[in-house]
């Protein structure tokens, strides 16, 4: 099987700091690669599954690092590992541990039912008229856009009695993979030896452009250069795009965040996680030849079950010297700003319930981040592990020394050092104005400079191949809130100045002699990008429309683009550094181990498997599966007190319902956000379930796997029909699931 | 009148970065100078009252900044500044434009009524037999000790229905000033010329000592020498204490903080934000000389009244260098510590409603200090405040360079300068454990040591002075919530590792190789430190029994205690060298304006003055009183719901109660964060209200005054007595007040 270990190998890096605030352990993950890295951010970096006290954290994390002594996996106790692609499965393996061979029909056909949300996350074709299933917490940031101040769907869930209703989405755009293509010949061919940095991050962009461009005009299809193991490998993935996205059904929240921000990351769960959107096509529903058939009665204990999904990020590859940056430096600074935003929010919501209603989506996901990050930063504040890591480190320096085909690799942990210490360095200048309305004039500003360029010189998300993408996003009609804008406006600029200083001439040019209360206020009162006619305008009317526009939003951008293109190129030539130097650690680990080494996540298809198993955790035997009827068992224990509240749907169908039904289970199999709304299936190719979550001792999965204690958590298969017939009436559509 | 703008004069500094979060702008304040900077920090350096949507805190502030231009207060607009000595009232000022000249006898009556709260705040005996008035959020750390999971007297309130129920507090100590001394020439005769920093902090520390012991022993009172402008005199204050104080009346909190963290900082207002407590000598009520009459009738609109309390810190004299650290440095970091605490106890709250209990009080005080923080951070972030500071220095410059006999002060801010650079170096080092347990197990540590010392080469802390106020510290009986220490302790931990890196030697002696949440577990369960016996045992065992333990709390101190002597020792240093400019800076002022300036807030007795009357606000007039009657309005606007919801007892009541009685009111008297609890009393000196608060537009207090729209807000007399009678059935109570 070659490496199992800690030496797995992944990609690394994003422009701007803060947008690796998303990038880290969610279950829900961020935007696809063609996106501008910060148009997304606000509504997509942050999961939306939601935890129990700090106390029972710190409880758990400690049994997990007293009973593991370090994480670094056994050979056979922890199998399961890896992230596999689907050009390049474990299939010996399979075979030989589980007696199972998946054959390329197979593999295809679970690549073609999967899809990815580009908003962050995972989903399946579930009927061969276009539904999808995925989380509520993928599906909530539309289900919220889709809401008002008199139909809030987020909190009371929505069905469609006809195809009539199905609600037309803003701003969806789906991804089914349908091609990968290996081009790393063809990349590598354009850096040339002696090339500084930024000339070879220049010249593989524009070679990844295009070939981007080349394979999207002949395909018609969204087609992505994907950097596989850090830099080892680059592969074309190519897309069918759907972006006539309609929901058909969501629970309401109390049902899909059932226990809340306290039971998030726990097991056992009693989670409804789950909506179904419908692709159409020509305003009529697509046709679906490659669905998931539709097992309602699940997995059975000890089952291996495979899940499909899109992993966000890991970083398992890391260096001692990249988890030590990771550690002392990016995750307190990130977590003091999900807690920053989390109060902010808190506060925004103290206005009353409309106001509460535009922050909660929001709101649910910095708390989920927060969790997440604290599980990954207690980890990696074991001295056992960093310890660990540094004994892989020096074992694979042994053999670098004492192979000399080689010998050209061993400064590569060096290189990966020194980036650390320059990215420490830019964060001190690095700030973001992250709001929509600031995005997207951003974006427009850029816009106009970027179509000014040849295609294979413009900043990736300008290129032609993305434009279908990014001219959604920026003419979207999706609501904003413009007093919460304003107030994230205001924060993120008093931010700005705290990181740079008060005196820094680019903040007082931010600032306008203002405070940024004062100019949050001038600015958002004054600003017209909040009509999406306004930004076709801009859109349509090139160069000289942006450059004669007085809208105070678009000169805002324009003050502070010249700064954040410097930024963005000193990490992304960062990032280049340390891409050039992971492929020289992949090409060590390859010429140890052979290929049959899984990469690092990078929000692209993948097969995890493991077996549906419970675990031990304090003596005691948590079992894999809970029931339906256990959720009111579990809202009694919590005396009904929020978050512990079922909705009335519950309560008045409980008794119709079949208390014994099956509702989540856990699995071994090796996920991480981005997997939120993967498929569960079995060796037969059906569904089995929905991934939801990982366990809090999951949390540490960015850096390694452990199968001890770690799971996966989703929703029931057989529970989703269920509730569908016995809650929900919607028998109409639990008829057409898998069919 | 001399100068009145924002060149009045301070105090500056403290030891631990830490522990400045409790003195900046709160209502209630830090400890004073005789405790340990830090075994007090956990319940005492944050305020308790509570405030509305960030939204209308923008816009207020935005109004502020827009209305006023900058904040420079104008020399009759804002006549009502100052925070003024007891011995050094403006007696010509307020004769000439109020036709009021306080005489002695007046003055000293309402110093000698005014009680100081050693855990940060202020209060006055308003009865013959010992009864003291104070804010419910002042008495609230109180009133949580003597709660438990049976008798929740902080949310359910409490009534001693005879004074045999009066409830024995476990460590409070309540001063009473009874004289003030001028020692400044003893103190600077001590500091010879050529010493070094360093030099100079322990001679003035060794005279200090002196002058507090020999006044100690030849007095029986508790005697401070306080620092005064900056360093510009030291006065000696004398102090009866009185340490047996026992909880009489507390209302509900939802009648205390009603409206909750939304409505603090904000009026109107509809708080009985009220607590009494009685001092008892002997065992018997203490018999009072010195009490104030009570007013029933109140102030009337635009009557002068007057504050006696105790400020804690204001920053008037800053110069540009040390607001921009302030805004730059140390406010931002502030900040994030108490987002993150603020988290933290959110999340402790969810395990239930006895974890919510243990953390309500201390909570409540840091969504209070975030308030105040982020309104001040706001005024300093504004552009034109930092042009406004900049334009004074440039003027007392330019009349120190016109005036031969100030040149040696010219020096004077480029040290003040060099001092923020070295704190921002500092901080990078600066950790704290802040715990109860943790800083129990220091204290015992250190004891150990500097007992051996003679006492004027002691910690302040540790003179003799200061002996019976430490030890009740020590050997107190209130309640420790060791679940509530277990996650502080590894948060403070983790921390430490983010601040300090987690290849930090001392980190790593800290960890003893475990993560921040093992390490944590294993100490606070094996630490014997809560059982207030075993701190006895060690009091009195010395030093070889302090070396000879095997705590792991106190071994934990022992091995951080040179480092942490060490920050503070350098944190001191630059304490000492901002004490001598600021000194100097003051002698300028002086010689510019006579000594008739006042001197910055030191958690000592002041008196303010200043008119009742409303204010304008977004083109609306806001009234100067609010009724009882109102509070049942203001809970039906806001739906009844949390936190508008008055106590049964008030709904009970309705019909018995008079809805015209005036409830809170506001005036334009200069207090901050300490002065929480003072009485206001008009000019024949009978109490007529009670300060709690200030509105958001006063949050700048700190750095400068303006009466253009900052009030102080107050509980009306009447409304207290009224309360007591018609709500609460205290008539017992209500009868003593004032006799």
């Amino acid at each position: 099987m070659g490496s199992r270990g800690n030496w797995s190998v992944c990609g690394v890096g994003t422009a701007n700091p803060c947008d690796r605030v998303g990038s880290g352990l969610h279950f829900q993950s961020p935007p696809a690669g063609g996106c501008p890295p910060t148009v997304l951010f606000a509504h997509s970096c942050f999961d939306s599954t939601i935890h129990k006290t700090m106390k029972n954290i710190c409880f758990r994390l400690l049994l997990l690092v007293a009973c593991c002594g370090f994480w670094g996996p056994g050979p056979a106790a922890d199998a399961d590992e890896g992230m596999w692609l689907f050009s390049s499965l474990p299939r010996e393996y399979l075979a030989s541990e589980h007696g199972f061979r998946p054959d390329q029909a197979w593999a295809d056909h679970l690549m073609r039912a999967s899809v990815r949300f580009n908003v962050g996350g995972s989903a399946s074709f579930v009927s061969s008229n276009g539904l999808v299933l995925t989380n509520h917490h993928v599906g909530s940031d539309t289900i919220s856009k889709l809401s008002n101040e008199n139909n809030d769907y987020f909190a009371n869930g929505f069905l469609a009695r006809t195809q009539a209703e199905e609600l037309e989405t803003p701003d969806l755009e789906l991804n089914q993979l349908v091609d990968i293509d290996d081009v790393t010949e063809k990349v590598n061919a354009a850096v040339k030896p002696g090339m500084s940095p930024a000339e070879a991050l220049a010249a593989r962009r524009a070679v990844i452009a295009d070939i981007e461009a080349e394979a999207s005009q002949r395909t018609g299809n969204r087609c992505d250069v994907v950097t596989l193991y850090g830099g080892g490998r680059y592969n074309l993935y190519q897309y069918k795009k759907y972006t006539d996205v309609r929901l058909v059904w969501a629970p309401e929240a109390d049902a899909a965040f059932f226990g809340g921000d306290a039971d998030n990351f726990e097991y056992p769960r009693y989670c409804l996680d789950a909506c179904l959107f419908r692709v159409y096509e020509d305003g009529k529903p697509a046709q679906i030849d490659h669905f998931l058939e539709w097992e309602d009665a699940g997995p059975q204990e000890g089952e291996l079950v495979f899940v499909s999904g899109n992993p966000g990020s890991t970083s398992r590859i890391y260096t001692t010297a990249a988890l030590q940056y990771e550690r002392d430096v990016r995750m307190p600074d990130v977590l003091d700003f999900i807690r920053r935003r989390e109060i902010l929010l808190q506060q925004y919501a103290l206005g009353g319930p409309e106001y509460k209603r535009q922050a909660n989506d929001e709101l649910l996901g910095f708390q989920n981040s927060r969790k997440a990050y604290m599980g990954m930063l207690a980890g990696l504040q074991d001295p056992a592990f960093i310890q660990m890591k540094l004994d892989e480190e020096k074992a694979l320096m042994d053999q670098i020394r004492n192979n000399s085909e080689l010998a050209g690799y061993a400064d590569a942990f060096q290189q990966v050092a020194e980036v650390q210490q320059r990215r420490a360095e830019l964060r001190k200048e690095s700030f973001t104005l992250n709001t929509r309305v600031y995005n997207l004039a951003r974006t427009l500003v850029r816009l106009a400079t970027e179509d000014q360029k040849p295609n294979s010189e413009r900043l990736p998300e300008f290129r032609d191949s993305n434009r279908e993408s990014l001219m959604q996003q920026v003419l979207s009609e999706a609501p904003i809130y413009l007093e919460l804008e304003r107030v994230k406006l205001a924060d993120l600029m008093a931010r700005t100045l705290e990181i740079r200083g008060g005196e820094c001439p680019l903040c007082q040019a931010m600032l306008d002699g203002k405070s940024p209360l004062a100019r949050a206020d001038e600015i958002i009162s004054a600003t017209r990008i909040a009509d999406a006619g306004f930004r076709k305008q801009l859109v349509d009317g090139g160069p000289n429309t942006i450059q004669a526009c007085d809208d105070p939003m678009i000169k805002l951008a324009m003050t502070l683009d010249a700064e954040e293109r410097r930024l963005r190129e000193a990490n992304e030539e960062l990032d280049e550094i340390e891409r050039q130097a992971y492929g020289k650690i992949a090409e060590v680990l390859f010429a140890i181990h052979g290929t049959s080494v899984y990469p690092d996540a990078t929000f692209t298809l993948r097969l995890a498997f493991g077996a549906v198993k419970g675990y031990e955790e304090a003596g005691e035997q948590i079992p894999a599966f809970t029931t339906m009827g256990g959720a009111f068992d579990h809202e009694e224990r919590h005396g009904k007190q929020d978050p512990w509240q079922l909705p009335k749907s519950w309560h008045d169908a409980q008794s119709n319902m079949m208390s014994n039904t099956p509702y989540n289970f856990v699995c071994t199999a090796d996920i991480i956000g981005g997997n939120s709304g993967s498929p569960v299936v079995n060796r037969q190719g059906k569904l089995v379930g929905l991934i939801f979550d990982g366990n809090i001792q999951s949390l540490t999965s960015d850096f390694f796997y452990s199968e001890k204690q770690a799971r996966a958590t989703s929703v029931h298969a057989g529970a989703i029909s269920h509730a569908l017939r016995a809650i929900y009436n919607a028998g109409h559509i639990a008829d057409q699931l898998g069919k």
